[in-house]
């Protein structure tokens, strides 16, 4: 069987995504076997073993299960002006989006079946003249109609709307818009896998409108999409009440809680899944993954980042991207 | 020291509310020290000892701190009609309002410091053509800004709206609104006891708008209100991400999350203390407090109702009432 290739890239240099890097991949038993590719400048890698005193695995390496993969480096330019550790930087911004960059045309040419992302600053990508705000951004510019999803232990989360203001967000509860995000959503699903998956749906008013007297959009808007895709085999529940739908989907392995805009599924995902919960991206045409976590630069370079989530999201990487190979 | 007194209502007879009344009061050893009075017909709660073979305290019992207080029923009206256990029935509705009313009004001639609710059937207060959905929205009718909050051991919230449609409770934000109901929150907390609260506030947008570019209303509206409650001595924080804020809050005694919306504040709440949590209507001339379920109609009338949540509404009754006697 063929092993997946993932992508990893670095990351905000000042942050901490070299360091739970090289503590992710220097226990690999710790992993799923896979082809990783770390997209990250060599000097920052080189640099981060030393201050901690650890490598990664380099080349062959046995994982998890007991198979053999590999771990290799995919270095590129290397910074051309100081940064420091711990602070947004215009070159740690410039290379964070570069190395980002890369690794979504790697995937995007067949070369990788999934990226991983260490944070990046959002800050950092504004002062080095990026034009998107982060990696979600990017990605949604790149592959309209992509699809921001959470994973935990307990829950999983899919969002219909995600960086917009709130306003803009009920806007955009439409029956047409609805519609097609739930085929999307499904096939987004499909091809990482769950085919099975089972969508609990979130009302958008207190009480899921309790029968128009709190809201008409439950009647007006999204029953009618849910009906429409339900008809063509998608297992989708009509909308719940928002205070209880995320309760229902806790400890339900094949079942999704579908927000329908961010805070709605945030407050959820993050009470229950602080720092162990995954980012999923699908719809692309690779998988990206990413850790719940940002660059956290109050501890950038005090040995103290936990590469927890990272390993999550690589695990996750692993596991939705074996279905397509 | 006066004990408080504290009127505790049936709710809906053919729900669980007469169940967990006898169980909680057939403990008292478990309940602070005070003077209960149960406002319910003698006849439904005679014939719910009976199935259920246990008696609520009579007269002067021992409380949990060893202390003597009084347990005594307000009878009223008996039923006119028969009714199902299970159901919601209009003479459920009726009885289930009758008795409500009569405490509330008791509780307005100061002949009770606090009101204890039994859950209610909104659909039977709207067959026996009762004009108020549901104890709230009478008690806002009388009593026009009253604030909802939800206590549990680990997280507390405030909401500043309720019951509306997600687009108008996004209207209420305005600088004027959130400014009163910060001096209307901090008074209630007051008289309950809590001088000394610190608030949480949620922002209304993702990120809390991100700088005004995931939304404006909290440079607009938010952060204005805050300042003007802050100069007049409040502690009340800026606006946080709504998907940071709870999770800010919890196990800190003094703190209390503060809520723009129903959902916000509720999907946090329930999942963290579903069961055990309670609701507390402050801003009253009393405080009233209820469980954080409902009539469960599907399991009235089987012995499997657990008197929990209500045991935990009459502790926050009494601690809620004790410092302003």
């Amino acid at each position: 069987m063929t092993l997946p290739r993932i992508g990893v890239t670095v990351g905000d240099p000042a942050g901490i995504g070299p360091e739970i890097i090289i503590k992710a991949f220097s226990r690999p038993e710790r992993l799923p076997a896979a082809e990783y590719r770390i997209y990250a400048p060599r000097s920052v890698l080189e640099t981060e073993e030393k201050a901690l005193g650890i490598a990664p695995a380099r080349g062959r390496a046995v994982f998890a299960e007991g198979r053999e993969g590999r771990v290799s480096l995919v270095p590129g330019e290397e910074p051309r002006a100081p940064f420091s550790k711990g602070a947004p930087s215009a070159e740690g911004g410039r290379l964070s989006f570069l190395y980002f960059k890369e690794a979504v045309e790697d995937a995007g040419k067949d070369r990788l079946e999934s990226v991983v992302t260490a944070p990046i600053s959002k800050a950092a990508w504004s002062s080095a003249g990026v034009e998107w705000r982060g990696h979600t951004e990017y990605l949604d510019n790149l592959y309209p109609g992509a699809i921001m999803t959470f994973w935990s232990e307990r829950l999983k989360v899919a969002l219909f709307s995600h960086h917009l203001p709130l306003r803009e967000a009920l806007d955009l509860v439409r029956e047409k818009h609805l519609y097609d995000f739930f085929i999307r959503l499904r096939k987004g699903f499909r091809s990482a896998g769950l085919a099975d998956a089972e969508f609990l749906l979130a009302g958008l008013n207190p009480h899921a409108g309790e029968g128009g007297v709190l809201g008409g959009e439950e009647l007006s808007e999204i029953l009618p999409a849910v009906r429409r895709a339900r008809r063509e085999g998608m297992i989708l529940s009509d909308p719940f009440p928002p205070d209880v739908v995320f309760r229902m989907a806790l400890d339900r392995p094949k079942t999704v809680a579908v927000a329908l805009h961010h805070d709605q599924g945030l407050i959820a995902f993050k009470l229950l899944a602080f720092e162990t919960g995954v980012n999923a991206t699908l719809g692309l045409p690779f998988v990206r993954t990413s850790p719940d976590h940002g660059t956290a630069f109050d501890i950038a370079g005090r040995n103290a980042a936990d590469p927890a989530s990272l390993v999550e999201a690589l695990r996750l990487a692993v596991r939705l991207t074996a279905a397509s190979l």
